[in-house]
Formats: structure tokens, C-alpha cells, sequence
């Protein structure tokens, strides 16, 4: 690299690890491109600081700095290409919203996020390498792995206080009478179930989220948009907790789905998009089935849910029409 | 289709789609015959109406639905050969099953039903890419995950109710004294242990299932008795819970596991016998500990037992005369 | 067989047997050495009968069957070359261990014992296979598996009493201060962490595996104590429950990830050094994580947090130079 180094090509070479850094949070919803990226980090710090966030900014500042931790790791250890695709960062800019999501501000948390964030790296290439005969990837696994064992660590480490995860219990049967709601709630839960893509619960930031999602692919922002809502109705017509729904929280991982097969690894057309459909749908099942199962351990799910459900619908392999712009996710 | 139809042509195809469907449910014991299908249906029928029977009509039209709409999306959209053989319909039928065992009647969980049974064609397709490398396949494991979403669903959504479903508990330290019976006893519990391979809790419905299978192979009827037997032998000497030893909880796995190994993909033969009286043993300790494993969610372990003790017995790929007519299942 | 046994061959033969039954108790720590084996099995004996043990004598013996019968199955049913070498035992002598931590003394963990040690000859060739494409192995996993199944069956099996096992309970957030020790308490905790690798808790056992490891292998010798001094480190400062730093239970993992990282799978030098480290201190999270996600199962890791980790840090296939001598464990 040294070898290289003119002060022109410095220039460049700064603004392409500025760029590549920044699309590490434009892949987490598959889309390369440092604007997206940046309205990204916009939405999320609006989230943490703005009126109707969650008064979180740590989570903001977690999520730049795992951002930043793994982007560089990619950069020195491992591929330059991965890393101008922002292929190294998204997942470590989920680990930084988890962690501080879930645990207290203590110094060793913030070492856990470090180096989570820079584990992720290596995760991707190994679980990548496991994928790789499926021609498909890990999507956000690595983040998924590494924060799961931090998350559930804190229950047993002083140093990882867990006062933000749930209380570990039995699942609990739901017998509540159906949900209460009007048109402007519904489009606040809507706006949640994108906005929780990277644990922010804000509706405005949802809005972020979609105007980043439009600049670089309309395609992209549709199915955002249709897999919150489709989610948000099969919750509600299911009497799902009430509590999800209100936050967002049975949205995420439909909307991820839905921009998965919908348009990144299928081209759009009649045929993947009803595959797509019922891979949203499919998705909030696994989605409240992983919310039972993990009840015991007070364990979030991440984007668990989306990662299997997507697994399901690639394995088969179906021939609708790849997209051959194929994301190396 | 519709280029090649005519009134002849017609009739074919229509008693093919039939014996396809009715093949379902005979593969799920591994035999690809309509006969051993129809003897299979009837005894769930029996099952669910009988007066040695649990009077749950539900689960037996469920089955139906599932097995029907199964094949259906098999031949609609997959392969047509796998369907002539049955293939598509096996985990559709056992989602059928499993649905209103669990769960109780509401339109949601017939949609639920209706959507799990459609999945397994996705899902089978999937998980078998998955195993093909390594020479075997993904069993009932379709039918496995799609309906633990399901029933793990029905704790938080309050359109699922789960009725039917486990209380969640710690797993508790069995201290009884050992279980009483008479012979007459065993023989129900022994029957009871072939009838549960359908969550059917009737040991009428085991005799239909034992003449079904003796219908098409004497092997898989040997097998299937031999396994329940053994099953039931392991549990009492172990003094398993007795409420699982008296409805053939033990014995449906070891069923299964025994009819594989034993007479589909390996031939009968000295080496073989022991192989798969083995895994028959090892597969009750798979259900018990998964019994206990899942003790804390409620959920049920379904099939797993089988798919887990008999992907163990076959990862190895040893070769003790593999069956020729290798059930691609 | 019969055919080549002369006298003088016979002799060979049996000293080779001998051989590759303690190269068995070697391989659980990568040492394919007769003496490692034989200084471990002394080392288990002193853990179970000495002065500072847990006077768990039935633990020694378990381990002493559970080696033979697992080495003799090998040897019968499976390669020759794998036994001489010791890689059909080491599974089997840690199911010994494993049952007689756990279970109570009835026959039938005994039965339960001699059938687990033969079935981890079957698992391992299974799992190998599974991993092959990935360049790396199963390491202890068939162990795990099949320890997992019978140790979760003693819950529901009055004939297993889980007399060792822990409460069933919900993960209880930590909030004790932190540890206070002396110099000398460290030692002993950093040695214990030695020894639990074979679910022995006595600090003199940890001096016998370094010495055994120190005669194979100084590289190995190194790793096993750093990695346990690291692993302490690690769990102390952030404040991991007590009683898992004063029996050494977060230390037993990490050693089998270092030796495996640090000079068994790689070639010792400066880039595998900070590879390995950052395995080790992995392992402890990944360690701490899985006791939580187990409590309400009450089940004990076993050595799974080593085989996810040291998986985690092979998958990628980094060419850090690859150790010649490569194990095929």
C-alpha cells in the first residue's frame, strides 16, 4: 500500500475507505452505496438523540464505532474488494447497536463491542466459506453469533450488566383481547418495523431509513416498505403481543427478507415476487417462534429470523431469474 | 398440461394425482405405495373417531388438508416425479397432524395449516440440497421446522392458541417407582408406539399402520414392530417417565429410525441388523433428551428424534449393501 | 487378522493396542503420545482419589472404560491406522468422564456409559465427513452429542439419576462484587482450569497434563498455560460468577482452543500467536454465553464453547501457515 502512496492517491484512497466504510451500513439492507449509508447513520443518531427516540445515544455511537472497528479489520486482514463493497462493516455496525441496545455503559462493555465487532470479520469468511456451495451467504450471521454470546455473557459477568435485556421466562400464552389502534398508529408501527433493522425505535427514522433506501434503489425501498406492512397485518390479524407490535419489533427481520428475495438475489418480476411474499410472511412466524423459544434466556433474537427465513427460501436454489448484479453478501 | 389432455389421457393423470397424494402418506413410513397410504388415512381417521381414540376429528381432516395442499404445490411447482412417488406429501400430511394436536380451531390455524403444509415443498427442496452431499436427505425435517415455528407461534399470537401444547417447565427429575403393567399393557403401549409416528394416540390405529406397511414390505412391517418393542423395552428398563411410556411417546422415533436403517437405505442383513437395532436404542436416548431439552418452551420434539439419530447413522456413509431402491425421500 | 499372528507378532500387536488406546487419552489435547496418555490417566486417578480431588473415584474408572471400549470399537469396526494413532478414544474417554460428573451409580449409567463411548466411533466418522470440505474436523463434538442426549435423559429417566447435574433454573443476572484471591488462589485456579478439561477439578491433575503435554509437545505445554492464565484473566476482570473461576470451569475450553490454534492446526509463529490469543478470549465468551442459554436446561457445556470457537477461527482457511503434521483428529 506504502508503495503506492502519492499524495493524489492518498486523497482518493482516504475518500474510497470513508465511502467503503459508510456502505458497511448501507449492506446491512444490501445496498452498496455510501449515500444510503449516510442517511443510515443519520436516521440511526436521530433515533438515539431525537424526540421520539428511545433517549439511547450510546447505541448511535456504538454503532459508529463497531462500524468503524470492523470496516478497518476488513481493510487490513482481509480483502480490499469486500471492503469498497461496505462488505466488511454491516456487521459490525449491528453489534454496536445491539451491545449498548442490551448492556450498561461500562468499559468492558465497550472492549466486548470491540472486539465483537472485529470478530465478525472472521465469522464471515468462515461462515461464508459454509454457505458458498448453496450460492448463498451469511447474511448477517456474524453479527447474529458474536452478539449472542456477548448478550448472553452479561447475564453471567458483573461487567456486562444486562439492563436492557429481557427478563428471562417461561413463554408466557397470550390471551389478550385483539389490538386497538388507528390509521396514524398504524403507520407508526409501520414506520418501526424499519426503523428496527438496526434496534432504533423511531418512526422517523424509519422514514430516514426509506429515503436512504430510494437513493439507491426504488426496488430496494418498495419492498421495505410492503414487508413492514405485510408484517405489521399478519401480527395484527394473528393477535401477536401486543408489545412487538407496538415497537416494531415483528417488522425487522420481513422487511430484511423482503429486500433479500424480493430484488437483491431474484430479479423483480410476478414470480419472485410472490415467492417473496410468502418468504415475508413465512418470516414473522419464525420471528415469534424464536421470540417463544428464546423466552428462558431473555435472548433477542436479532435478525435471527430473517437469516433463517432467507436461508429457507435460497437453499431450494429455484431458478426465478438471479439477479445478476449478485450481491456477494 | 393442457396440450396433452385428453379424456383418456385425463382419467391417467387424475388416479396418477391421487395415488401421488395417497403416496404421501405412506412415505412417511418410507413406502412409496397408495395402498399402504390408504390403510395409513384410514387408521388416522380410525385414530381420531375411534373409541379407543383421543375423539380428535380435527387432527384427521387436518392431515388430509395438509397432505392434499402439499402435493398439490408439489406437482404445481416442482418436480412431477417426486409427486408420482409421494414425495411431496409427507411432511405436508404430518404438519396437518401436528397443527391440531397442538393448536385449537380457529381460521388462523387452518390458514396456519394450510400456509406450513405449502412450505414443506420449499423447505424439502432446500434442506435436501443441503444432505445431498453427503448421500442421505432431509427426512420429515421440513415438517419439523416449519410446524415448531408454528407451535412455538401459538405461545405469543392469541389467534394460535395452544391448547393442546405442553405446560413450560423446568425439565423435572423423574423419582417414581417403577412403572406396572400386564402384558396386555404392553401390547397397547407397544401398538400406541407405531400409531404416534402420526401423533395418533390409539393402539387400533397401530394395527391399521402395521397392515399397511405389511402391504407393501414385510421388512418395514418387521422393522417398525421390532423398534416399537425394542423402544419400549429401553424406556421401562430406564424407567422413563411413565406418561411417555404409556402413550408410545418413546416408540414413534425409534419407528421411524428403525424402518430407515434397517430396510430402505441399507439392505436387511446380519452387518445392517445390528447397525440399525443400534440406532434404534440410541434414538430413544435422542427423545428423551430432547423431551428435556424443550421441557422449559412447552414445545413438542415431533419427529427430530428419528432425523437426528438416523442423519447420525448415515453421515458415516459405511457401506453395508446399500439398498439399491435408495428412497430419494 | 488370525492370519499374521505369530507369536513375536502378537506381542507387537498387543503393545500397539496398548499404545493406541492411550494415545486416546493424548488426542483429547492433540498429543498422539503413549506417555501424554498415560501421564493424563494418572493425572484423572490422582483428580478422583488424591487428597485435593473431589473423591469422585467412579469418574477415574468411567473414564478408564469409556477409553477402551471406544478404542476397542475402532479398532474392530473402523480404521486401523486412525486407532493406532488414538483418535477413536479420546471421544470416549471424556463420556466417561462425563457421565460419572453427572449421573449416579446405577447399572444403567453404566450401560448408558459403555454404549455412549461405542457410538462416538460412529459419530466421529459421521461429523468428520460433515467437515471435511471445510479442512477441519469434529474435535470432541461426537463426545458432546452423544454426552448431551444421556446426560439430558437423566432428567426423565429414574435409572439415570442426574445426581451431579445443576438446578434446572433461569440465568440470574450477576451482581456479586468482585472476586478477592491471593497469588496463590490464582495459581490454583489456573491449573484447576488445566485439569477440568477432562471434568477433573484439582490443581496437582493440571500439573500432571502439563508435564504429560510438556513430554509430546513444549508448544502444546505453553498454550494449555497461557491459554488457562489468559481464559482466568478474562473472567476476572469482567467479574464472571465465582464459583466458574474457582473450579476452573471457564478455563478447560480455552486451553483446547489454544493448543488447537496455537501449535496443533497452525505452525507457531506471530501471526498464528494473536490469532490463537483472540480464539482464546473468544472461547470465554462463547463459554459463559452457552452456561447461560443452558441453565434452564440445567446442562452442562462440556467442551462445546472449544469446538465452536476453534470452528469460528477455521472456517475462514486462513494460510497463516498451515501446520504440516496436520491432526486429523
Amino acid at each position: 500500500m506504502d508503495n503506492e502512496s502519492t499524495s493524489g492517491n492518498k486523497q482518493r484512497t482516504l475518500m474510497t475507505y470513508i465511502s467503503g466504510t459508510l456502505k458497511g451500513a448501507g449492506q446491512v439492507m444490501f445496498q452498496g452505496s455510501a449515500w444510503t449509508g449516510l442517511l443510515i447513520m443519520a436516521g440511526i443518531f436521530w433515533g438515539c438523540y431525537g424526540p421520539d427516540g428511545e433517549h439511547m445515544p450510546l447505541v448511535a455511537w456504538g454503532a459508529l464505532v463497531g462500524l468503524v472497528v470492523s470496516t478497518a479489520m476488513g481493510y487490513i486482514f482481509e480483502s480490499k474488494s469486500d471492503g469498497d463493497q461496505g462488505l466488511w462493516g454491516f456487521n459490525g455496525i449491528l453489534v454496536g447497536c445491539a451491545v449498548f441496545t442490551f448492556l450498561g455503559n461500562t468499559v468492558w462493555a465497550w472492549l466486548a463491542l470491540i472486539f465483537g465487532s472485529a470478530m465478525t470479520v472472521v465469522a464471515r469468511r468462515g461462515f461464508n466459506n459454509v454457505f458458498a456451495p448453496f450460492n448463498t451467504t451469511s447474511y448477517t450471521f456474524p453479527f447474529i453469533v458474536v452478539s449472542w454470546f456477548i448478550l448472553l455473557s452479561g447475564r453471567l459477568m458483573g461487567q456486562l450488566p444486562p439492563v436492557g435485556e429481557a427478563v428471562a421466562e417461561f413463554p408466557t400464552n397470550v390471551t389478550s383481547p385483539d389490538l386497538t389502534y388507528t390509521f396514524a398508529d398504524l403507520v407508526i408501527y409501520w414506520l418501526k418495523g424499519i426503523s428496527q433493522v438496526f434496534l432504533v425505535n423511531s418512526w422517523v427514522t424509519g422514514i430516514f431509513f426509506l429515503v436512504g433506501l430510494a437513493l439507491c434503489s426504488r426496488w430496494a425501498a418498495f419492498w421495505a416498505a410492503l414487508s413492514s406492512a405485510v408484517a405489521l397485518f399478519v401480527a395484527i390479524v394473528f393477535n401477536a403481543e401486543h408489545a412487538g407490535i407496538i415497537n416494531g419489533l415483528y417488522g425487522f427481520s420481513p422487511v430484511l427478507t423482503g429486500i433479500a428475495l424480493g430484488c437483491t438475489f431474484y430479479k423483480p418480476n410476478v414470480k419472485s415476487f410472490f415467492y417473496a411474499l410468502a418468504g415475508v410472511v413465512f418470516t414473522v412466524f419464525v420471528q415469534v417462534g424464536m421470540d417463544a423459544f428464546f423466552a428462558p434466556v431473555g435472548l433477542a433474537t436479532l435478525t435471527a429470523p430473517f437469516c433463517v427465513a432467507t436461508w429457507m427460501f435460497m437453499l431450494p436454489m429455484y431458478k426465478l431469474r438471479m439477479s445478476r448484479q449478485k450481491s456477494s453478501h
